[in-house]
């Protein structure tokens, strides 16, 4: 084996679940196997304790006069459920036809541990890199990045930089290089509905008390009309229309119906009228339905009229919505169209602004002549559906705007059972790194 | 401690829960009990394979000339989830203020045991019964009993009586002699609604794909309107409407909505206009959700698509609703309004007529005697929500009515964590059982 791809299969052994307090040690590893390595290659490393999961910042020695890069990535991981939909354990990496699958292969541990082996590569070969490099690897992206923030406030001399480049979205299809120079936002939210004080028996009250379930089934359904298209009031207020260029350019690339339904087995494609799917996700706001429960959720039957339900919700945002005022307006969306007979309890999640930049700037042109260099072809421009909210959070607060160069394919299955990385992005993404520092080293 | 009550905690031990496989030895060990504590008392008993769970059967001598009275109950609860929401272990049976706290107190083992403590009093004090009486214990009553039928067909001839007693009903307040001459039926169906074949990252793909779980939200919405009024097609048609000496006797009984919303704690009281609550619950029938479940069901977010959603619903029917029909007519509902964006699977599960006996025939008026006597007060005439389906097979494989002489209280919380049984009921029911023996023995 390959040792990149040794080094790849460790990484991935540790279960770095950010959103479950169960495995907050296994987190903790895993930021101090990655502080480790740092440190081997010669980079001056620290592991950061926070609030939550620790930040690891690893540098080369920075030098006046030569452009400074900050590589942003992240070493936590979704959650694995459904577990018995995995072919093989989340955490124990198998490699098949020259892929690898694991929870993280893709989202982010590949891609950023491609990056950390290209500087060691560079290192290695030319004694230094050509530019002033910063690793910032965190460990709650998952969860909504919510301790970066105020890291990012409190060393912001020690993070400056004249531009970020991330790994963290996907190529629109396997060998095409890609640039993406937009990303959605998110703004997630949890509702309970809550009627009797105890689960009742559903033939003695059936019939005479609110079932808290099938209200909360009837105020979902008021967040959408029949197409998709999202009716709280205000919701589009904000939304930027897409420039001609941009459905041109989309509509030659190769992510057609046909590739959506293949991609997800989906009996059909749905969603607003007027756009086509890669618009819907790409440049399209949502409000999306991560999770539903309520009453009996085991085998066989359980008449009972459940006390509550729950669900829990993400909005999609694309510029100019800002999460505050979509929550606020949901908020009082579901507010007013909640029955009398059950209570409604909101709880407000984690938020991250949408963010677009210019893919003509002199730093995007860069990047698009590394994609090129790399993948021997033109990149592709597209915005992707996902959020990285901090791309925003770095503009704002070190002023240097993000170029996001994904090698995640589309059926990596990010997020999903069976997570995978094929070894040929892998290693795709380690030459990628040296072009990069390249380019980027000649804008100064 | 009285050693009636010893034997009912005895009993409460067993956590026979019928619809869960992994609780099949404690059914039947169950089973064994009652076998043994029949058998004690100098009853023919026979504890019945089947092919789920046993049915026992126990019999004095019978003797030509005298009435034939059956006796049914069930050894089988309910599962006890939410386990959170239980104040002590619901097979460690506690007892406080004189009240029994345990899964299965009052829902049935309270009340069958009563019955068979009544007989083992009779027989203790006169060395027979004035009766031949046998006794029918089985254990699939929280799932159907749909072993029972076939087992009723088999032995017709063994089972033949005149009459049938049944203690699984509820009294409408403490203290007030409840005599039950109506049941709700009930038809159960599972819903699941699929879309892509596996969850999807709500950024990648949301927009694009239609959301199974919002999908089941619209659909369930579709099977009301605002009020709560079943909208499938049909639904109705074969409901018989209240006559108006129920009206008029139902709305003298301390059963208001004011007593409504203190036994749930629900904010207000819902339903069908034109009914108040109980003429809701007693005579009209319901489409319920029991349990909704799809997609991230953890501890904070987790931003999928769902590939699935699922809902288990059912149905309480009232003369002479058909349960075959309304789940035909619920299935083409459910077909045609599901969105093509998804796949909807349905499941019929088990099912029972509705049922209704006149309170003034000879066996009603005996039973009407006992219930004065035991209680010394005359008792209400009602109808129940909840359903016992085999009350209507009895009818149909034995050509004998039952009469339902329930001791529970609306506060028992049968099905629901905490049920409760008064061991002031659990008397009252040894003591029913002696008087309703004497009154029906006069009907020969």
């Amino acid at each position: 084996m390959h040792p990149h791809v040794a080094q790849l299969l460790e990484f991935l052994r540790f279960p770095s679940i950010s959103t479950d307090s169960n495995h907050d040690k296994s987190v903790a590893d895993c930021a101090n196997w990655l502080g480790e390595k740092l440190r081997r290659i010669g980079l001056d490393t620290t592991v950061h304790p926070t609030a939550g999961h620790p930040i690891v910042v690893a540098k080369n020695a920075h030098r006046a006069g030569r452009s400074t890069v900050l590589i942003y990535g992240h070493y936590d991981v979704q959650p694995v459920d459904p577990l018995e939909l995995w072919t093989t354990p989340p955490f124990e990496p198998r490699i098949e036809n020259d892929i690898v699958f694991a929870r993280g292969a893709t989202d982010n541990k590949g891609q950023i541990l491609a990056h950390i082996l290209g500087v060691e590569e560079t290192i290695k070969r030319a004694g230094d890199l050509p530019v002033n490099l910063t690793f910032l690897i965190e460990g709650e992206e998952e969860v909504g990045s919510q301790n970066l923030e105020p890291f990012l406030a409190a060393h912001r001399d020690e993070l400056r930089c004249d531009i970020i480049a991330v790994s963290d979205t996907g190529m629109v299809a396997r060998g095409v290089p890609t640039f993406t120079y937009g990303l959605r936002g998110i703004a997630a939210m949890e509702l309970k509905i809550t009627g009797p004080s105890t689960d009742l028996h559903s033939g003695i009250f059936g019939g005479a008390i609110a079932n808290p379930a099938l209200m909360l089934a009837r105020l979902l359904t008021t967040l959408h009309d029949a197409d998709g298209r999202v009716t709280v009031a205000g919701f589009y207020d904000n939304v930027q229309p897409l420039a001609d260029w941009e459905r041109a350019a989309w509509s030659k690339l190769p992510l057609g119906d046909g590739e959506i339904l293949q991609l997800t087995g989906a009996p059909a494609v749905f969603g607003e009228t007027g756009y086509t799917s890669t618009e819907r996700t790409w440049a399209r706001p949502t409000a999306e339905l991560n999770g539903i429960g309520g009453g009996y959720q085991g085998q066989g039957t359980k008449t009972v009229l459940p006390k509550e339900a729950f669900a829990k919700l993400t909005f999609r945002l694309v510029p100019d919505q800002k999460p505050a005022d979509v929550l606020k307006k949901v908020g009082a969306h579901l507010r007013a169209n909640c029955p009398p007979s059950v209570r409604l309890e909101i709880a407000e999640g984690h938020s991250g602004e949408p963010y677009v930049t210019d893919p003509n700037s002199a730093a995007g042109l860069a990047a698009r002549r590394a994609l090129q260099k790399t993948f021997g072809s033109e990149p592709a421009l597209i915005r992707e559906g996902g959020s990285i909210p901090i791309v925003q959070t770095f503009r704002h607060l070190l002023g240097a705007d993000t170029l996001l160069l994904g090698l995640a394919l589309p059926d990596c299955r990010a997020h999903a059972p069976n997570e995978n990385f094929p070894l040929e992005n892998f290693h795709a993404g380690i030459g990628l790194n040296e072009a990069l520092l390249g380019e980027l080293a000649g804008l100064k």
